[in-house]
């Protein structure tokens, strides 16, 4: 197993084997740049690149790391970034003098992550949401329409999804705001306006894409993850009464378009390569523009998935829901292959999004208004609070990581400190 | 009333009243940048900039106008923009020599239009449609859910609407690919996968933001007019059987993301105001975020739009319908202020449209699902043929103007050419 010579803690989330992508500034200033996690470090690329590390790739004398988004890089290509992958890898190896025994290119290329700020990784352009775990969509339509009318007619023959906000994702740490808007209590004659009392998030995973495509030409679902570039953790937040009411009958708007909190850490593809696992069985069998046949992409993957929660009257987080990336119905692949036949054109840096990923079991329940019940079974936490949807002052965070043999492959956290609603003036 | 040195037709739309802008690339090679329209010439206000001519403003040096989209230059909020416009309205007027009487300058910043490709006017962040005529909602609900629940409880209270494609919008005269995708014949039992059959147009006004708002931050009625840069003709191209099966529970997706078509010229409300008309009564009186009590933007416009069709067979287009602006129930500034009172933030570039805008009148139905009452009554075109839906090879066009005493205030033409579906592999 190779091994860097920076110190990795075993339940690190960032060992070699991982080396996720993301856009970080010097606290003490600087500008926005490309860099990779190490431990607890980032390797700054753009300073990597000035050094001349990267003169034999395809990416040396352009700049693409000295940006404030990945967006240029994720351009480039899958090729690219194999090459630049390996290259990071080589010079983190603890076989590799290189950068080992360089102390002067060592200062200039690696900060401790705690002196830096995380940015949002990439420049979304358009960020989608998909639908795609069985349960979560049975669980919602049961509480809705009831258990007998549970899952639409059309969620097994295609991964049902819609266009989210994209001017609203931010990244990791930034607080939100209690939204307002007009809410419809059951027994009202007349919508009423005011902050959301049914602040929920959702456990989602999403991907960036790299290489887009033309319009009007789809992906086919063979090629469809030549185009993906990597995975972050998603936080959608939601506001479950003013999507109530609102959403008849085009989709979800202004209930989920106040904040969308993405990790800022872009986990590879090929991290995640050791992890992959059969994806579920599908039935029906999909039509042919979604079936694998054993081509690339038709596997899902083990990353564990946690949700926990601290109220300002708790000392700690305490843990409120466990699911798995696993539990999702449809492929990745068939995600983008869907997305793109009828000719929509995905762009380098869009979002796409699972949905909520809930399991069969009860604590892999990934959001409020299904771990609650729709607010009938309320949760209770450690310090004796109790909770059927977020309060203000609530710190909800995500984490996600897959297991190997001795190291893992993490994602970090997604976190975001719940805000009281603005009073309007 | 103020005239031009410039001759423009009295049908023209594009006097010296008008003054939209777009971006522009010289057939004969250069970079793209930003122009005003007047009759049949494009105005190169980089160039203008370049020999000085905004020399009192706060564009200048600022080099707003040398660029490919016109966003830097929206950011930059309402008293430039102003500013800007009386700068060109003086120089493009009949008494100012300085342009009139300058051959070398007037060689340099004026081109006819027939010498110059018009591009995307905008960057387009994010692209929320909107469902703000009452006729259409109405018509669409009683296709669809027959005449007693034709209006969603919820439409009366709330300007409804959702997030389009952004990536998927593209400017007039740009081919339609007819998309492929999942269609559920009625009659049949699992759906099935083949080229739209029911391929529509929706006749939609659209406004671009300028000076956007911070996240969490609403932007109150009153000033939301002080956002708006300017006006645009939309094309939203629907694929109404793709629709049909994919949109619930999340609302429309792949059935209208292959492409949005926008008008190049962007219409500046300043140009809009001589056009203002009393918005449509509303009842029930909106919460109080959307009651205009008098202020700014309570306004509607008498925009004349028309849409236009040309199969291959046809020796001219034929119009198909004629509508209007202000049958649109809600006005801009609710839009507006509905879709930041949550705390969303729009952008400079964002696109926001009305949804299809229909009229109560028969010839004043906005798409084919309206006119030809879902299929079930065709329209005859002079040539002889007969279309429920669009078919391959068929051009349709947008157009609108306000009618001025002896002048219009027009849109040019929003017009796209539909293409056969791809061939699979």
């Amino acid at each position: 197993m190779s091994r860097s010579f920076i110190e990795v803690e075993p339940d690190s989330h960032f060992p070699i084997q991982n080396l996720p992508y993301g856009v970080f500034r010097p606290l003490q200033g600087g500008d926005p740049r490309i860099g990779v996690a190490i431990g607890r470090y980032v390797l700054d690329l753009a300073a990597l690149d000035e050094a001349g590390c990267f003169g034999h790739t395809a990416v040396h004398g352009k700049g693409v790391f000295a940006q404030p988004s990945l967006n240029a890089f994720m351009a480039m290509g899958r090729p690219v970034w194999q090459e630049v992958r390996s290259t990071v890898a080589r010079l983190l190896d603890n076989d590799e003098p290189l950068l080992r025994d360089n102390d002067s290119l060592r200062m200039r290329v690696l900060r401790l992550q705690s002196e830096v700020e995380l940015l949002l990784p990439a420049e979304i352009g358009d960020y989608t949401d998909f639908y795609a775990s069985e349960a979560h969509a049975t669980n919602v339509g049961t509480l809705f329409r009831g258990k007998d009318n549970a899952l639409m007619p059309n969620w097994r023959h295609l991964p049902v999804g819609y266009h989210g906000r994209a001017s609203s994702v931010v990244v990791s740490g930034t607080e939100v705001r209690r939204p307002q808007g007009q809410l419809k209590p059951p027994d009202a004659a007349a919508p009423v306006f005011g902050p959301s009392r049914q602040l929920d998030f959702e456990l989602e995973m999403g991907w960036l894409i790299g290489a887009g495509n033309e319009q009007g030409r789809p992906i086919p679902i063979a090629e469809a993850e030549d185009h993906l570039f990597g995975l972050v953790l998603v936080n959608d937040w939601s506001a479950r009464d003013i999507q109530a009411w609102e959403y008849q009958p085009l989709g979800p708007f202004l209930g989920k378009s106040f904040a969308t909190s993405i990790s800022p850490w872009v986990v590879p593809l090929e991290a995640l390569a050791p992890f992959r696992v059969p994806a579920l069985k599908q039935d029906p069998e999909p039509l042919p523009y979604l079936r694998h046949d054993g081509k690339a992409g038709s596997s899902s993957y083990d990353i564990h998935l946690e949700v926990s929660l601290q109220s300002e009257a708790m000392v700690s987080a305490e843990r409120i829901s466990a699911s798995n990336y696993r539990h999702l119905y449809w492929t990745i692949a068939q995600q983008v292959a869907h997305h793109t036949v009828g000719g929509c054109n995905l762009r380098p840096g869009d979002l796409l999004a699972s949905g909520t990923i809930s399991g069969e079991k009860q604590e892999a329940r990934g959001c409020m208004l299904e771990l609650t019940w729709r607010g009938t079974e309320p949760i209770r936490l450690n310090g004796g609070e109790e909770r059927v949807w977020l309060a203000d002052g609530d710190r909800l965070t995500l984490s996600g990581w897959c297991q190997g043999d001795g190291y893992r492959v993490g994602f970090g956290v997604v976190t975001g400190l719940v805000l009281p609603a603005l009073r309007m003036t």
